[in-house]
């Protein structure tokens, strides 16, 4: 029986690891979750798993959640408290770390240097804190598991590989709706345009990311950290069926790769059973008949800067990763808002880097100034071009 | 140091074999070997590799093998006899079988009982003989490993995962000349036509199984056998590309694969580096955004009849699957010899079948006379036809 404790229960990952856990009951128990706004949702899971302890958003999700389920008998946390009693209730063996954004970097870490093992959705921990975190995991004899369908594929094409016969990682990426668009289209696309995901159904922060290269971008700094792979030998190239999610190359030119259906359930399954599969029946065979052809186009760094600002703070280090993400992660915003155009997020981010004075072996803190500063710049740097835009 | 035997060094596995020995010399020394009839090239490999014993063809060979090297002090020993001396030489660890049709199957099932590691690519080992040939390795406790593209592939995609895991194995074909053909086409096809494999450089008789899908087929028989897989867990997928060399299908819907240049180095090169990768640096990478798609048709059996001839040997086991290799042997030379039609070949070899009493696990003599048998019976049936075709 393995003990899980999730952070983001209520997202998409958190919702499709408690199906999977309900699966196989005799396998999983769950001991803490932390849940977001969604308190339906959140009270549903409590009723059906049972934790020892749940966190909510605030003490008002907190209320609601014992109203809504008078019978649950254990804690009931809310706020920052709440995420780092569920990243570090002692029962759990291993934590599904899913929230969004840098919230989840400080009870992530908690629950390293707690002892635990960490299966990783939450893409900013390691492009945040890359470095801090793998020393953590390091000193405390852990492991940094990723969950999402990429990095979970290099990680099965490794297994029961060498990591040092390793050539290269191929990072697949779907490119996204704007794959064929010119430059000049690109100039006026709009968030109802961006927000059509062609494989993937995800949130709108992510399918953006996704359309502008940047979340491929930051999946290669991912991939960095976890892997221990120099940027050099991380490629990326554009597969728009999704269906291999990414590929190892040894050094025998043997090309190791993962397909599978677009299902969260099959990394995530992975993660959780190891080291057993889990039959996951219920989900269809991958019919590559029916796919019919895959197909694989180099990816266009002119029309999609954001891959390229990936490899540029990869290789300047230090705090420019953290400052990237947390100006992507504004000027997504300020897109999705209607106050910069599409080509704005690459260009602004570029500009902030640029204004970034970067800070080599930053500290936990350092990173989270360096986070706040980027978002500062963006915004401000946003508002200039919104400003010239609409004048 | 790894101490390798060759049977069958001259051919197209015994040379790439011999190269990246070569490149390697560190690593391995090359204790045995036998060559074909080709004493030129024989007298290069003992020049260069300084065997302590050589088989060759006859006595003739022999002979001219002395003369082209004097200087040569080992032993040189002609006919089966070479061939067996080369299985057992006390001295190797791993024989290579890389003879052709059924001459193989004594001395590598000698090598096995001596308690040498097989790796095979001469495929009539496994077709005539796996059930023998298996029983015989679990003896001896000793390894029968593949050579050829696509069981490696299989090999590899299975590394460090668990075989009770495994949902099917997915087998590639190039799907061969004619894969776009109607049957009213096939009819008239001639041998200059069959012989053009669109992608790999092989001999004639495997090149004429490809375009006929046979060879698939006696793939799926050793597939059967190398991974202890039933016949319904073992598909063919039609990949015109051949880049992605098979695939492994989980429990969990994963799909590993295993990608790469057609070049037969990288497969030999797994087999002897074990438990290393060797470095084949001399080998461009996979560039998969050249290679632009990569095709998956499901194979047609009413115009490809042989693959669903393999899949009913299968099911009627013990010597039914010599029985259709003996014949097939022999449908190919008539064809390639002018005597009977292109779809001759399937339509003898499904009548043979229809012909022969199948014995249950049958011994080698059995399995060698059912060989026998098959060979005569396919010859009569194809002179009938041939007979009845130009009366």
């Amino acid at each position: 029986m393995k003990h899980l404790a999730i952070l983001g229960s209520t997202g998409s990952i958190g919702v499709t690891t408690l199906d999977v856990v309900g699966r196989f009951p005799d396998r999983f128990r769950i001991t803490a979750l932390a849940g977001g706004r969604n308190v339906e949702r959140l009270a549903e899971q409590v009723k059906a798993f049972r934790p020892r302890v749940v966190a909510t958003a605030d003490e008002e999700g907190a209320q609601a959640l014992r109203r809504l389920v008078p019978s649950y008998g254990g804690e009931i946390v809310p706020g920052l408290d709440g995420l780092e009693r569920v990243a570090t209730e002692a029962d759990a063996q291993l934590l599904i770390s899913a929230l969004v954004g840098a919230l989840g970097l400080r009870p992530t870490l908690s629950a390293i240097e707690a002892g635990k093992d960490v299966a990783l959705a939450n893409k900013e921990v390691l492009v945040v804190a890359g470095e801090l975190v793998q020393a953590a995991a390091r000193r405390a004899g852990v492991r940094v598991l990723p969950l999402d369908s990429e990095h979970n594929a290099i990680y099965q094409a490794m297994h029961g590989h060498r990591r040092e016969e390793v050539r290269r990682i191929i990072l697949t990426a779907s490119g996204g709706p704007f794959l064929h668009s010119t430059k000049e289209q690109l100039r006026t696309v709009t968030p109802k345009q961006a927000l059509q995901h062609p494989t993937w159904k995800m949130g709108s922060k992510i399918t953006i990311d996704s359309s502008t290269l940047m979340n491929k971008g930051l999946e290669v700094i991912e991939a960095h950290w976890l892997f221990d792979m120099p940027p050099e030998r991380i490629d990326v190239v554009i597969h728009p069926q999704s269906i291999v999610h990414s590929m190892v190359e040894y050094i025998d030119g043997s090309v190791i790769a993962q397909l599978g259906i677009p299902d969260m359930s099959i990394p995530i399954s992975y993660i959780l059973g190891d080291p057993d599969r889990l039959p996951l029946d219920h989900l269809p065979s991958l019919d590559l008949v029916r796919a019919g052809r895959l197909e694989f186009v180099a990816p266009d760094l002119v029309r999609f800067p954001c891959l390229g600002l990936a490899y540029r703070v990869l290789d300047a280090k230090g705090s420019a990763p953290a400052v990237l993400n947390a100006a992507n992660e504004v000027l997504v915003e300020a897109f999705l808002a209607g106050g910069i155009a599409y080509l704005d997020i690459a260009r602004i981010a570029a500009r902030v880097l640029d204004h970034h004075a970067v800070i080599a072996e930053p500290s936990l803190e350092e990173l989270l100034e360096a986070d706040r500063w980027g978002r500062e710049e963006a915004l401000a740097l946003a508002h200039d071009a919104g400003a010239r835009a609409s004048a």
